[in-house]
């Protein structure tokens, strides 16, 4: 089974790279940029896995322990029965 | 109006970080992990832009001038309406 995961700053964590993008983009001419965030993509394939919900809590699992930085980050589990729908 | 960009490795493309997060993955006891890939996720706010198909357009421009290396990555645009669904 095929799942994404995204892990992203929480609110009100200050994202310097977001803003060096942001102001990358506007030097570049590009208007009406407004916020920019950047987080990280990771893209899991768990083969022989069947069922969504114990993947789901695996998944959670190793978003707490490796993932994500519980302090400063957020991050959302994305099976591939949703990618499909996207 | 709200976009999300991913910007992934080409297939074909080494991907240490995936491939060191695997391991991690697996030394930390996850059993079945395959394949890992690590990309990125940008958030951008475009306050005041109505019409989604000139954002798509803005945001691919974007894309191709600064966000992806087009050589060995890919990426794919998704617009605040097709967040919500997903």
């Amino acid at each position: 089974m095929k799942a994404r995961i995204f892990v992203t700053l929480k609110d009100g964590v200050l994202d310097p790279q977001g803003k060096a993008i942001g102001h990358a983009l506007t030097g570049l001419g590009f208007a009406g940029v407004g916020d920019v965030r950047q987080g990280k993509l990771i893209e899991i394939d768990l083969p022989g896995a069947k069922d969504e919900t114990s993947v789901r809590t695996q998944l959670e699992e190793m978003c707490r322990k490796l993932l994500a930085n519980p302090v400063i980050e957020d991050f959302k589990v994305e099976l591939a029965s949703q990618i499909q729908s996207s």
